[in-house]
């Protein structure tokens, strides 16, 4: 059973009585996997697959704020992917949730082509390991495209997708150009966006973005999505519809 | 000399004692065009082509606004562009502004390759002219991708301009996918998009967009340009920066 080992700590996720384990020298999840999980849209019954879930943030929110039916995370490094499915068994999950451990872009031969409804990721944000002191570092693998490139992800997204399926993530606004650019080559077409800003005063930090395969270009472009107001405190929105 | 015609009226643009000729019964101007005149950035002496410049409001508000060298109107429909060359001489700027009536499909025959520093267009938002009743109608050609498509918008761009050189335009935000792929694709970077709501509340209904030719990978996305406070009243930021 899950038992924390030197270095995790339990995050409550305040959620269905939901815990997630955490490790401070590893990455931790932060507000973006925690925004995605409320912008996705997950019908009842649905599979869904999250590539690059790292320690299975994603699965998680989504089994207790969807009715999908299976949950798929995969993640290529073992320790985060092994620390995962510790935080499934704990939640009484591993019925609902599978955390595979493995390549995205290996993700047709794992799970098959045209399989899967949705597919969910918060991939590295960073182009490169350029000038980085330890790529190898658990960090740098899910902060920067060391392991896989956007292009890879947009590519296994439109390979395990059903026709219509959708592909939900969250980026860097500095990206969007090659972006969308990637996710329309590769027959994904972005048909939802929003922009993430830490307050109305300031530029955007984060974008989320909604595909469907094969789906007609027109995109809509939803209103500002604001994490703070004036005093500091996160939004009203974010607090009842973007919390864990 | 410049006297009104029949249905003509004379608007006067608050800003340096310019006047523009317009005609209810072809297009007018909007607040499209006034912004995108703020968010274009003209060094001093360079010169500017407009591509679809309608009636000629962004070569005269860039005029007032900047200290543009020459500023060069480019025009499809003779009517217009005999309207704007009308309103150049009305406030006595002939000598900067020059209108041209010609296709934008012809732009490098016109004015050559690479021989320009700063393209702006507000060109047709919406795609072909299906279903319309009447698509040579003056007001049709300037809203439906009739003349031109964006994809042309886009290739006359790069063609005129020199490398490092900027072009500047607006669109509606359900297009960006395309955009972006077209820009990039033409080998102009999209560098700076500013969202324009009406309000704060709302989804945006228009998007400028600044690219480099030849420029490297990475956008700035900017804070979002709100149209309208809560009494319904232009913010300040559009009263002091975005209007006339």
């Amino acid at each position: 059973m899950a038992e924390l080992r030197e270095g995790e700590s339990l995050v409550d996720l305040q959620r269905n009585g939901l815990v997630i384990i955490q490790d401070r020298s590893r990455f931790c999840f932060g507000i973006d996997a925690v925004l995605l999980s409320g912008f996705a849209e997950v019908r009842k019954g649905e599979t869904v697959l999250d590539l690059g879930t790292g320690t299975g943030i994603l699965p998680l929110l989504l089994s207790a704020k969807t009715e999908a039916g299976k949950l798929i995370g995969l993640e290529i490094q073992p320790e985060s992917a092994e620390m995962a499915g510790r935080s499934v068994a704990l939640n009484g999950l591993s019925d609902r949730i599978e955390i595979v451990n493995g390549d995205l872009k290996e993700a047709v031969t794992l799970f098959g082509r045209g399989t899967v409804d949705v597919v969910v990721s918060n991939p590295p944000y960073m182009t490169g390991g350029h000038g980085l002191l330890n790529p190898s570092d658990a960090k740098a693998i899910a902060r920067h495209e060391i392991a896989c490139t956007f292009s890879d992800v947009a590519r296994a997204a439109a390979a395990v997708l059903r026709p219509g399926g959708r592909f939900y993530l969250v980026h860097r606004p500095f990206r969007l150009p090659e972006l969308m650019t990637t996710l329309s080559g590769a027959g994904l077409e972005p048909k939802q966006m929003r922009l993430v800003y830490p307050t109305a005063e300031k530029e955007p930090e984060l974008v989320l973005l909604g595909c469907v395969k094969g789906g007609k270009p027109r995109m809509k472009v939803e209103k500002p999505l604001i994490l703070k107001n004036e005093s500091g405190d996160y939004t009203k929105e974010v607090r009842e519809n973007y919390g864990f």
